[in-house]
């Protein structure tokens, strides 16, 4: 089969790799239909993530059909149409019990990182049962592939760690796909306003017509300024980080209100400076997190009934051939407008 | 000044009364501009309310003015304009404390039930500082009178004690105001399917008017059925009861999920029969409530901001010294179409 | 091999019977070490589970050593001792991702019920690898029989649900084995007061050695007065129901104060009255529940490290050839003092 | 009257001063019958906290008489026995009504910071029907001294903010009067573990007989260390921080498992460094928080019901007129074995 192989930094290729096969009783194989590109996948490229080693199939979302299972498999048929979890979950361990799946003992974020990926013709998914979602007949397989990954991230490390609720204050620092992901699902729970802030005008202006109530321009390092004045200097109750540099989180330590969360969601590089001199009588809370999926029943839910539309986040449609085509307009978001690139087989 | 009093059952009148003044330091006098009728006060006119006294003043709604402030009242100046809560809080004793406002040891509900209460020129109110909110300037009084009572009731008793999220199912079952009320503030969690329970056509069309998705007749004794059907046998996960009768209790008990939570917002004048023969097992919760309106705040945003209007409740408008015509009108509320009726000084 | 098997209402014999097989990929065979008898079985016997069909070998508690692993389990292989949950979880249906491992739609409460259970010498357990918990070396396996059941329903059911909290006070109706569980794990959260109510005096003194901080005999019809006597009339913020009949949910039901929670462990054969007509405005939650187990890795560690005792609920032991004579001992444990009655291998 | 003034920075004197007078009608004048020294009094004098002005009287614990009150004043009487709590609440402001007294729009930490404090024969409280409490008859003043500030800080910043619960793994790094205050109420919650980290043997040792289950002397700049090994290099659940210093944050960041807590509680003068490059996939939490005293009212029954026993605390007892020499030995609480000194008029 052909897939996209990376070859170290800086280096990857569409090429002809061996067809994946059950490895234990709880595998599928699954064949991709659509699979996308995620702002990680430019991490891996350029050498960040050291773990992943040349001759490994990228990728960690998708939909697809069922090609094998093993016999241990229960849930899933061949000819099943599925979603895949950007997380592995066994399912039994002490953190997937605790619905932390991105902690899995043997699993967690492993797919195009520590195993082969899916941007692919197929992928070898371990413990299907727990790692699949069944596709309802008929839906619109492109907006599902925003379930993989994106949409739980920016739900989950994003939303629910920051505990968004009705009436609230809140801005998210960042308007590339993951913030506007917490953008989409923020609204799920009512907040009175919702600032979104970036460098990028055009994406502060996708921000406003996904629901933002305010946007700042952040390129000429006031953000923080310009936020509290919207605030009434109060500050925000959720700063939502979603960049992950540590200029950006700064912003968040200067906008947080009393009382008020930080949700980290962005990957970072580097430490970053913690002003506890200032925010220890400040009564704020700070989380981070890698997405652990256990949010996926909610917004499949959600996007079942119409309150949520992923769609809305794929600006390019390519073939999976065309993948070193899409990475050169994902890679270069900005200039083409780009939020998710969709790669249909 | 004029005010309704109440005379016993199936009496009263709008009469001549003396105007009430500051009797300890923490009161506030109010001169009422708008005010409504609660179906409690029907209860209270039909004599289900037995320590309401012949001679009180009847209501517990409404916006106004300062009049009068004691030398205690910090927040408020004379000539502000007030919402009213209809619950009293002193703010210091344990129930307070804990934000259980409904059980304050020297509040409550006491407004037009153990005091004199705002279907009149003018009110007091004790514990000013904690029972009235400000009104910002160039609001909408009449959508703000919503926010006195049943707004925060049907949201604290039947949204926040259902913990609605998003992507549930929830059933309310009962469309009159404090159910609608429900309805309204039940979006605010996104849940995917909010089914509306009534015997009246009326009332259930106003219900998807406000957002209902799906809406059931009960008419026919066949209620539990259909919600069933609509859930594909596996119930909701929220059932919000907003009638009061042991049939409509019995509906909840019937539709509730496993693991699903009962809401009861009905004024109830006997008990029910609890099946715990079959709900032994269910992993249920049932809540019970008077509203605290520890959630005032909150909704005073979520109206600031756009995501709440609560003139969808009011229907009919009158002036106040018209509120005998008004309770016939809302005492006939099925014939009438009436929701809330407004009163206007 | 050998085991206690139902022979319809009233009949019961230790027998011979084929010994189990493995019948799917995610099953093991544990031969059973230790087992004890529940209340359950007690009613199965009296006809009360007519699901329970003749021929079904009883029991759903135990720990014993794998004899036999079905291709798909992971975690377990011959000859690891083993604690057996009295609840069989999939894993992965909507049920078990949200840790209600009761309503697994593949599991639940089946052993011993549905499908052959633990009074035996081998026993047939689905989906091991989330059914079982791996025992430590070294352990006192007796005690740990009491993690299969008795301890997390009393826990799950009585302690969870009611939100123990440090500094409360709490009420349990019924001094049997789940009511004194309850209070045993009650005392995790240090409440202030543990009051327990009961009709026999040999378990109010077995109470007050569990830790409860006073006890009440019911037997006069004057439990509820007592309680509040004790609570200078405020009542408790949280009752613990662990009888299931309607004088006892009654008692609960007056003691409860306001803003309180009634945690019903209860079986109940009947519905019961429940007074909304005074209780709509108390501000109370009331909860039921089949125990999910999924505090038992919680649960383990406290008894590793001495914050609990399981032992002390063990006043008999036979050997599990002996299971009848047990049974008769259980059966009449107000004449026997006894609790929980152990059967060894 | 006499009192103990600041002077600017290194100085300070018992000195006579004028009585404090009732300013508002929420106003208490309160006769200091016991008071105590705080660390952060310790601060003030080092000139740290720049906002308290030379000729401030310090101190922000005590239980006292009430002297006097205001018109508006509610639930006391001269004469009635009261604690003072460090925090002063108006009860009625935003922060006040969610509970977060701290960020009180007109109160806070005030006491012995913006206003005069309790080192003093009398001292002014605003707001007292707020921020006092009245003490039972009978009980040990000496003792409830120690619900002022150390022990609701402790509990609330450390035990509350960090999650404490049954079964799992805490690490207290600073055993100073603030950690073991955490450690005596992280027990309320019955947790597995609770490790103790400090560079002083005595402290280590007092830890021990205060309930700790292991300790690490982090004098070798190797407690994270330890603290892994002692975990099995899972780390611990809840880290809480009482020091404040940049290396015990670090200590912190290295032991937390994922999917835990920081729980700060120490007082910082510099920023620290927070690894987001290593945590951004940990899936912690990290909270900050000056007191609230909001469980004062859950302590006082702790107190009472013999669960805590606060006079562990009490090292050193002097006369009030001694407050000097009470500063020092408390200044040098390494050599003098000094915890909380306490002060009696």
């Amino acid at each position: 089969m052909k897939a996209l192989v990376y070859r170290g930094p800086g280096q990857k290729a569409w090429t002809e790799v061996p067809k994946p096969t059950i490895q234990k009783p709880t595998d599928a194989i699954v064949r991709i239909q659509r699979t996308t590109i995620c702002g990680t996948d430019l991490h891996i490229l350029k050498g960040d993530v050291p773990e992943v080693e040349p001759g490994r199939i990228l990728g960690h979302e998708g939909v697809g059909v069922i090609e094998a299972v093993g016999s241990g498999v229960e849930r899933f048929r061949v000819g099943d149409r599925v979603l895949i979890s950007c997380i592995t979950s066994c399912g039994t361990c002490e953190a997937c019990k605790k619905g932390m799946y991105s902690h899995c003992s043997d699993g967690g974020w492993i797919l195009g990182h520590l195993i082969d990926g899916t941007q692919a013709e197929y992928v070898r998914i371990p413990y299907a049962d727990n790692s699949l979602y069944p596709l309802p007949p008929g839906v619109d397989e492109a907006a599902w592939v925003m379930l993989s990954d994106i949409l739980p991230t920016g739900f989950e490390v994003g939303v629910l760690n920051g505990k968004v609720q009705p009436g609230q204050t809140v801005a998210i620092v960042g308007a590339g796909p993951v913030g506007l992901a917490a953008l989409l699902t923020a609204q799920f729970y009512s907040p009175a306003e919702l600032i979104v802030v970036d460098l990028d005008d055009n994406r502060l202006e996708v921000a406003k017509a996904f629901g933002a109530t305010a946007v700042v321009n952040s390129a000429d390092g006031k953000a923080a300024e310009k936020v509290l004045a919207l605030t009434h200097q109060r500050g925000v109750d959720v700063a939502i980080e979603a960049v992950g540099i540590p200029q950006t989180f700064a912003i968040c330590q200067d906008i947080v209100a009393a009382g008020g969360r930080i949700a980290n969601i962005g990957v970072h590089g580097k430490s970053v400076e913690l002003h506890l001199e200032r925010l220890w009588t400040h009564n704020i809370t700070i989380t981070t997190g890698l997405v652990d999926t256990n949010s996926t029943p909610l917004l499949i839910k959600t996007v079942k009934s119409g309150r949520l539309d992923p769609h809305k986040l794929i600006t390019h449609t390519f073939r999976l051939d065309e993948v070193e085509r899409a990475y050169d307009v994902f890679g270069h978001a900005g200039e083409n407008k780009a939020l998710k690139v969709l790669l249909e087989s």
